[in-house]
């Protein structure tokens, strides 16, 4: 068991998809990052920040779950980070109607003593130098620094978020990113360029048609679970991260056989999430369910040779 | 061993992509197939048409592969079909540039006598009622019939289409027609539904994000090979389909584990098919190639649980 550090939102979301629209829930990369790693029971701390009109019990569930949240700072005169956003019929796109960064703006991230010799860091999406302050602030170098980022970050911040992906192991980012980040339209393409940034491991993110795993000239692809329905999409990228970062903290084992493996959770907790709104079916999931739906993955694309 | 009977066109195709362009070259649904399914040594005929104009070199070229030839009927004073198409930057879409049935229009298939006991029939891509003239023909009924179909025919002949899908045991179509056809967006429920039309198998083609098996209530999703560059998509569709009737014509076996492989040795050879323009990579492909790359396919997508 190694320790884990996350970074990332913690916020309120409102959503809105073809099957109904929620008020202010829980949200956030961190949040979900948090939840899917707690899977795994790691040692994990979330480095976040929130208004005072966070619901102290949104806290305590968190730290309910094994996570410590000594690091998730409360400006109690501050308001929340809040994203609202709207899903296209085929749940394919969607529209963000408002972002408001709140106390997000002047965040500075605090990495709890006992963490900063952490073997596992999770950078969730935020502000590339958010990302950069708490590599930086860890004393030990770590075994495995995983980012989470996002074409947004490549439109407002690029220089900035160079310099994080010189210094991260793994990076995840999804198809059309990575050919924004390269120029490349080939994923084998895309993903060499982008070791050669810095990453030894590429993730790419094809939503529901899986993701693919690179590592010099190996390739891994994972399925996605083909779903009769998508619920809310809102939240996955995150949950798969956070499976991803938390089977890894578990096992504490960075060989790309057990990256594949964690690919796998990953992409397993992602089905799940998407299953209702926010993070309701992620609070709710057991051990067992869990468990069968890795089966299920593995009876996907397990075939035999003769 | 069992026989198999390939039903589709034979004709000439000029393609235009970004890496180039041809004059007219050898084409067509029948060809691909035949040349996919010649790679398992089966005991397969072609029943086609082409004109006087079609090189006799091209027919001995495929009789040399063990295809039995004495279907593939040559109208002497008439045209062969001639497809010319040019692809997108991406290669996923395409313009089609001219279409001249010249013999297919008038085209009356005729299934060999030493075929009509046939356990596999691959109906190639053709008008409907050509597909069902050939199940017509067969004396005894076959194991196994396959269908491979396209939106043009939903849109022109959807009655005649509905009655070839009543009568098949496997379909195979790509994710857009899967959609319109049911008019339902979760591949999931679109296999569902297709199933209550006929066929007991589905087979979704999702181009560079793989296919999709559907029997009853199991899935099995075959990986497509991350490729650096995709030369000539022409014919993937095809040899896909070829490669999946020759080996479960070779080995016999029909049930769902075994189906599971043919589609693997389709995703393989469809994977061979884009290296080259048309038919060039197909017909210079060996069995040791192939197997590296059935390997290959194996890696991509196993993983072991602790």
């Amino acid at each position: 068991m190694s320790k884990l550090v996350i970074v990332g939102t913690v916020a309120f979301d409102a959503i809105e998809t073809p099957f109904g629209k929620t008020d202010k829930i829980l949200g956030g990369a961190a949040t979900f990052i948090g939840l899917a790693a707690s899977q795994f029971k790691v040692d994990g701390a979330i480095v976040s920040v929130v208004g005072g009109d966070f619901p102290k019990e949104y806290i305590a569930m968190l730290a309910d779950r094994g996570l410590d949240v000594s690091s998730l700072e409360v400006v109690e005169d501050g308001k929340t980070f809040f994203w609202s956003g709207k899903y296209s019929h085929d749940m394919n796109t969607r529209d963000t109607l408002a972002t408001e960064l709140n106390v997000l703006a002047d965040f500075n991230p605090v990495v709890p003593e006992n963490y900063k010799n952490a073997k596992v860091v999770m950078l969730g999406n935020l502000h590339p130098m958010v990302q950069l302050g708490v590599i930086e602030q860890m004393t030990e170098k770590p075994s495995l620094v995983i980012l989470d980022t996002m074409n947004f970050w490549m439109d407002s911040a690029l220089d900035d978020l160079m310099k994080v992906i010189a210094k991260v192991d793994v990076i995840t980012i999804n198809d059309e990113e990575a050919r924004q980040l390269t120029g490349e339209y080939s994923l084998v393409v895309a993903a060499k360029k982008i070791m050669t940034m810095g990453p030894k491991y590429v993730v790419i993110k094809k939503g529901e048609h899986g993701a693919l795993l690179f590592h010099e000239d190996e390739i891994f692809y994972a399925p996605a679970l083909p779903l009769k329905e998508v619920f809310d999409p809102t939240g996955a990228g995150d949950t798969f991260a956070g499976g991803f970062a938390g089977y890894l903290a578990k096992t504490g084992d960075f060989s790309f056989d057990n990256l594949k493996k964690a690919i796998i959770y990953g992409s397993a907790l992602a089905s799940f999430c998407v299953e209702k709104f926010g993070t309701e079916r992620m609070v709710n999931l057991g051990k067992e369910e869990l468990f069968q739906r890795i089966l299920q993955f593995k009876s996907l694309t397990q075939f035999d040779l003769d």
